[in-house]
């Protein structure tokens, strides 16, 4: 399903831009380390260009690399003189040299939040941390992989930005797409939340409501690429992908260093794609292949809602494909019922000797007042997804409760205020007296 | 006005909480630098406790320090291999010099953006920067009060941490207790939009809605602090305003660092209470006192919205006192009708050759999307309001184009999304199809 999906998108590129978006990169094309896109199924490699799936199998493209191969410690030492965003890391990253002089978001280098209190309501013995990314500039992660995408389009002489999306990208897009001074126009359905529809267009690029489901709007994108119309265009998550994705990859290098160059024993990372799940992993292999961080084993665990759990299902099931389902979760940012990377989930979940395990909707909630309540971190909805699943797990006795535990929020609570809206209202509602606030039992003495 | 509400409160206290909000602090209190609080009137000197008012003069409080004397090059490579919060500069501050082992919610060390595309816009040709303080925890400057707010209240062996909030504090408070371990307990109008009572409620402390306005809650917390329901209780913005507003000192040393230890020549800072700006302005002159930066002219400029412009009226006026108004402006953050530090402000704008200026409502709304659209950042009312002042004054030529200048954002877009998103909608909405996409006008080919 997922395969086919990609070559009827593969061959409507091939068959009519052949010109612009699939030919090889002009030797002038400057993405620091990255030399090629090759395929994650057969390996094949084809020059850099705004290309996603494989001229020969059609399996997706990703970026490889010629990564740094001297002295760990000089390498260490540049990072960490480098700027407090992700660009610290520009020599493991398809961008250029100099990609913090150019004006764009600067995302991550996000808080890793010792939980202590967390831990001590899980039973969790040895550290527990969380990884915050609702300080990125645009309060997701989402700002890390379209900070890429932005030098992708750079390289590529696109002048458009565009996605499709159902909220956070549109946002993240727009944002970095007016800092960058590109044009930018993305495409949502038509029946979004108010809210997002804002945050889309308050950064002045053209907003395009669909009238139809997210499905529709990926499909129309797909087209919108194939046609001359869409010459120019950078998709953020479709012609860019290969770039676009690699900015997860970031995640793994933040938290690495910041834990003081060591891998955690166990990582709980959100799936909606599973793409962030496999940078991560990606990430973590390349840190240790250039010395950054010793070799050692270590747990992804994936993280799902129970009404879009195909990748936990087919986990469960002891099956190597997913089954596609239609999703049914207040956790709208991980409701993509066919994830292109589900098999990759698998793999590396079983590779590392982690797990998928999804949550109910109502444990969703529980688990972002429980980080609220312990820690001050207001997380949406995925972000109640992985501290959920890391509380099913080790109560479930799967995750080790003395190892090194990183928990991964990935966006902010104050875009899905629906989720806690009905049980987080006031204790009590007073008239301004001290009598009245006696009466309601909240004093302490 | 100002000054006899004050008095009152501060009888009240002294009348009946004496041994445990008006006692001379143990010797054992250990707040950094913090030696003794000062009466910003008479300057009488008391010990470090949460008192508020001066026992003299009633005046207003503030921490008094005995800074660091040695070399400044050394003072400087400590800030520098410091944590990235403001806890780098725990020796400036009145907090213990251990604070960052501490739970807290780190905030601070927001992105100072050069705004090249904003500059142009306004006919900057110098260097413009905007503060961006959407940057922090709970996305509002209001982090780095709070923070301090709580250092303070476990040197006092307060249990409880309170505010009286329109919002932006209560969640700030109900975040930052939750992480410390603290009990919170906020009071809010009961007709907050539900948005504000969520984020205040979520952390799990108690949320007090009141019958009645901010004033009846402010008042009543008055009360509160006098009656001994009220013991063990800090207040942020009463008892404990004197360690609390020394936060936003760090706005300065941050502005400064990030420009490379340098202070710039413009500063625009919006005004509700007035209390970041004297803090602001405090901070410049001790970062210049202890050797950090170079002395040299700077010039402060308050902005207001012109639906709650009493400084600025008193301002033009040529006054020296603040004549209170009602607010009724878009601005809630800034809506303080009687603001505590007014005079001082208006102090400080004519001694630092500045000026204090306000804007209507549809300038705010005009000064957000500008934002928007030539740096990305999505900005709350209050930074809409700086940005538009800082327009206005570029404009008239009260403010110099070749300067080097700041202009401060405090807070985030998400919280008050009501006031763009009439004008911030779909740019068209359609089928499907590339020639609805065509019709729309949208393609570039």
């Amino acid at each position: 399903m997922r395969r086919k999906g990609l070559a009827s998108m593969a061959a409507q590129t091939v068959a009519s831009t052949t010109d612009t978006t699939t030919a090889p990169a002009a030797p002038s094309v400057d993405l620091g380390p990255a030399v090629a896109l090759s395929c994650r199924e057969c390996g094949e490699r084809t020059p850099l260009s705004p290309s996603f799936a494989c001229a020969s199998c059609f399996g997706p493209l990703e970026a490889a690399y010629e990564l740094p191969t001297g002295d760990p410690e000089a390498l260490r030492k540049a990072i960490e003189a480098g700027p407090e965003s992700i660009w610290r890391y520009a020599p493991l990253l398809p961008v250029p040299a100099d990609v913090a002089d150019k004006p764009n978001l600067n995302p991550g280098f996000t808080r890793l939040v010792k939980a202590d209190r967390l831990a001590a309501e899980l039973g969790v013995t040895g550290e527990l941390y969380v990884k915050d990314d609702s300080g990125n500039p645009t309060h997701s992660f989402k700002d890390r992989v379209v900070a890429i995408a932005v030098e992708a389009a750079r390289a590529f002489g696109f002048t458009t930005l565009s996605c499709s999306s159902t909220g956070n990208l549109a946002g993240a897009v727009g944002a970095a797409a007016a800092r960058a001074g590109l044009r930018s126009c993305v495409f949502i359905p038509h029946d979004l939340e108010q809210g997002k529809v804002v945050m889309a267009a308050v950064y002045g690029g053209d907003v395009v409501a669909i009238e139809g489901t997210y499905d529709d709007v990926n499909r129309f994108c797909s087209e919108l690429i194939g046609d001359p119309i869409g010459e120019g265009w950078g998709f953020t998550n479709v012609n860019l992908r290969p770039y676009y994705a690699e900015g997860s990859k970031t995640l793994a290098y933040e938290i690495c260093e910041q834990l003081g160059w060591r891998i955690p024993d166990q990582i709980v990372v959100p799936v909606a794609s599973g793409s962030q799940l496999t940078k991560i992993d990606k990430g973590l292999q390349e840190l240790i292949k250039v010395g950054l961080v010793e070799e050692k084993p270590y747990r992804i665990i994936a993280a799902q809602a129970e009404g879009c759990s195909p990748v936990s299902a087919a986990y469960k099931a002891g099956h190597d494909v997913v089954r596609p389902v239609k999703p049914d979760t207040i956790v709208k940012s991980l409701a993509i019922g066919n994830p292109a990377d589900g098999p990759y989930v698998l793999d590396i979940a079983r590779r590392t000797g982690g797990a998928v395990e999804d949550v109910t909707d109502e444990q969703v909630v529980e688990g972002i007042k429980l980080l609220a309540r312990t820690e001050g971190i207001f997380a949406e909805t995925a972000g109640g997804v992985t501290v959920g699943v890391a509380k099913k797990l080790l109560e479930s006795g799967v995750l080790d409760p003395a190892a090194t535990t990183v928990v991964i929020n990935t966006g902010d609570g104050l875009k899905t205020l629906d989720a806690v809206a009905a049980t987080s209202g006031p204790t009590a509602t007073i008239r301004p007296s001290l009598d009245a606030f006696r009466a309601a039992g909240l004093a302490t003495h």
